[in-house]
């Protein structure tokens, strides 16, 4: 069926603070708190961003060099076959007309004034993923 | 007070695939999880979307006919006061030039490369929907 | 770590009419309820909005004066110093084009046909937030 299933554990609420690589960030919070397999959201400003669109197998990434607000940032934790803990998140940003960009998350999106990450744990979800050649991608490779 | 209340049950991560019909699929996870009741949240790609935005007790197709990026699709798991159950999502796509369009979740949304669904149930919430012939929708009819 | 942890507790589904102010009504449901901290997400329609763009120390509003549906509408509940309960929310909407706009969700974002509220408690996480003169905002506090 392509899925797994798990309880819910913890939740998680973290600043991140001007400066702060979206993405990096994540992912610190993730691993400090010994998370494998959760779900998040966040809101709050970046000062840039780089969104990625997915064609031809890779992320064209899109350039946004200017204050943002974060409308909507949302994603996943998982584990890579490798081990490597994978931040996978999409975000919206508006700016001062309100008007939006989004894309993948890609590395520098950075936090302006705040962050407001909530992160909710579920530990018992073997949560994986696997590289496809064709893709270029890691997909969610799920037993259940 | 229009409202229901559960405790949080489990969280299914599920993958959709290429040519799955969006909504269809959704629901079909739902139903084979047996969740009645619960939201849910999604990112991934699109290869075509068709949104609606309502209007005169009817919601206005918009068809976009290109890959995008899923940048936020969420909503909740419902039953109708025939039995039928109901997906209501709504969501925010983008392009290759990070450009978005938004709108309700219409049958017609194909996954493109990969969706990875979050769905958490939420086992003691009777969450009914009842028909409002004057705005020709299901509202949520809330007993609590 | 700027951090607070907490279990996972009730959510509420509550239904949002016509007419009502968002981020009231938000709040009142959190009051209602009793949380002091948590997270929600809400999709449905606005008949108008508020959102704000934060810059120089402000919100700078961006008046909506139309129908739009709510593409996504996350935030959090937490407690100001002097006890005053928050909500933080950002909102994308869309209109009839499927074009969106996206910001901080200020009064005056007033319910169309419907609102859908989805509200997870989250009842050990003291999620505070202390004034920051220079930034004219409330922070997240966080302990941990």
């Amino acid at each position: 069926m392509n899925q797994v299933k798990s309880k819910v554990g913890r939740t998680i609420f973290a600043r991140l603070d001007e400066n702060e690589d979206l993405l990096t960030s994540i992912k610190e919070r993730a691993e400090k708190n010994e998370i494998r397999a959760g779900f998040f959201f966040l809101i709050g400003t970046v000062k840039e961003a780089v969104l990625g669109f997915y064609k031809d197998a890779n992320y064209k990434p899109i350039q946004l060099s200017e204050p943002l607000e974060i409308i909507c940032c949302s994603g996943n934790v998982s584990v890579r076959e490798d081990g490597e803990l994978v931040v996978h998140a999409h975000m919206a940003v508006g700016d001062g007309e309100g008007h939006m960009f989004g894309g993948h998350v890609l590395p520098g999106c950075i936090v302006g004034v705040t962050g407001e990450l909530t992160l909710v744990e579920t530990p018992d979800a073997k949560l994986k993923r696997a590289f496809k050649n064709k893709l270029n991608l890691y997909l969610w490779s799920l037993d259940d």
